[in-house]
């Protein structure tokens, strides 16, 4: 049986928008601040829970020159957006491991930022439980992104998934990195997940991708049986196939907080220019990847070089 | 549970491509032979059971100089493409209330034929039924899809299964003309149909639109609860959003039979160029006659006018 009715809105739940956190993995985070102000409009008004709004990498480690304002995603710069931000939208951030100083974090007092995520493999969690009990220290509230699980053994996720419920963290995501998962994985993934963060007060979030045009089917699978904090971007913008589009789960959702309109004219006043200039949303070689369980760069590579030998690139992929 | 573990091969399934017939509604079946061609030696070398070739329209009542051979589906233009069809792969055609004579279709004995398929509305049974009596009669492998059952009333459609299973007609439909339901529905939709088929010893198929993204995921939602015939075309080519791709399908499907390789290779060869000359596919207008469970004929002159004001759209559509 599934968690709620279907015209019951439930608390619960959450639409994290990462529109410009995973959009920017397309364009190294080159937005205009107008971009970057609608979207954080279009999530106010449309009624949108969090916004996660760039990476918090370091510009000791990464370059201003390759990379734009929101790969870094500093308070000024964050504030130049959204001011004191009092709305009701909250505000993240991504933490990549590797490439975040947990120095470079003020304390939360001092920033508009209400939640710092971790996205870290399985073998960077010890990294990973750092910087969030770091964060945590700091007054934030901490989520965990365990990406690439579809390569991993299940012993090893059951024992990631005890350290992270011994943790501070405060919500753990169930990610589908490659888009390689169907259905019947999410529920029993789900039903995991949710059975380790009941026993420990955790919550429990879900990032899909759209290799195999299942990323928004996936999300639906996973919030049925009771996760909360839903992962999507606007028009799916994201790297390779993209996610599972706001607008679309929006519309499943019938909490009447949430509005269309504002989602709608922003796509129509942004998004359809966006969409000629940049490059992304399920096609052919995704599919390839996704089946084959690997990771979208040789698609997008693929992609980029202006190839169509699919048949070959499937033989590749299988080292033929 | 599920119908089948994920390794095994259920013989119940068929995959029936109808890239031809519904591709056919976006270019009024104006196809060369040499793509019928193809698309023919495509399904036959991947394995795929069966292939919709096009209507069975008749030329009294549809105009030559508007639409294509395949609208028409004459014995002799199907033997130009597949000859004896000595093949595994069996021929479908579509039978339209009110657009086909019963007394234009052949004997099987003279015809490379195996199926004629009814496509009808709830209302327009009795003469579906008329058809459905005279191909089995004729020698015809027959099949009924109920379009548009997202307007029924359930006491409706139970009323018109009955009947139904009352027939002669091998196989019944489940078919989400305009791309509006989600995976619940599917489900329960699912369990109603198969349970009507058992009893009276019929087969049940699922044919979906992918006006919200989940014509996959609701094709694989219900061939897991037992559903035999799964329509797709390639590269979901299909009337407004389209359908579920074929070889999406074919990845999720582990029998050894199916062959990908033929199948990216028509893709690389005729549909990479189609897709350049015709448009069809998910996009916002489909996404929002979708929610509102409308048909998609709205969408498309919205997308052939040029509009991508999607506030005003959702808008007209409610009557507001």
């Amino acid at each position: 049986m599934g968690k709620g009715n279907w015209l019951e809105s439930r608390k619960d739940i959450k639409i994290l928008d990462c529109t410009i956190r995973d959009g920017g993995l397309i364009n190294n985070y080159h937005f205009s601040d107008e971009f970057v102000k609608a979207t954080y409009n279009a999530c106010v008004d449309s009624g949108i829970e969090y916004m996660e709004i760039g990476k918090i990498c370091s510009k000791t480690i990464m370059s201003e020159k390759e990379y734009g304002k929101f790969n870094f995603s500093e308070e000024k710069d964050i504030r130049a957006i959204v001011g004191e931000n009092n709305t009701d939208l909250k505000l993240a951030v991504m933490a990549d491991i590797g490439r975040t100083l947990k120095e470079e974090i003020l304390p939360k007092k001092d920033s508009v930022i209400d939640m710092i995520r971790v996205a870290t493999y399985i073998h960077q969690i010890p990294k990973a439980l750092e910087l969030i009990e770091d964060a945590h220290q700091k007054g934030y509230k901490t989520a965990i992104n365990i990406m690439a699980i579809s390569k991993v053994f299940e012993s090893d996720l059951d024992d990631a998934l005890k350290l992270l419920c011994d943790s501070n963290v405060d919500i753990i995501y169930l990610v589908d990195s490659f888009g390689s998962f169907y259905s019947e994985q999410i529920k029993e993934l789900t039903n995991k997940y949710m059975k380790f963060a009941k026993d420990s007060g955790k919550e429990v979030g879900i990032h899909t991708h759209n290799n195999q045009q299942l990323a928004y089917a996936n999300i639906i699978e996973s919030l049925i049986l009771g996760t909360s904090y839903l992962d999507t971007t606007i028009c799916g913008m994201g790297r390779g196939a993209g996610n599972c589009p706001t607008e679309l789960l929006m519309t499943f959702l019938k909490n009447p907080k949430y509005k269309l309109k504002p989602m709608l004219k922003f796509i129509e006043e942004y998004m359809v220019k966006m969409q000629k200039k940049e490059n992304w949303g399920y096609s052919i070689p995704y599919m390839i990847t996704g089946y084959l369980n690997e990771h979208p760069r040789s698609a997008i590579k693929f992609i980029d070089d202006n190839r169509t030998d699919f048949m070959k690139f499937d033989d590749e992929l299988k080292n033929i």
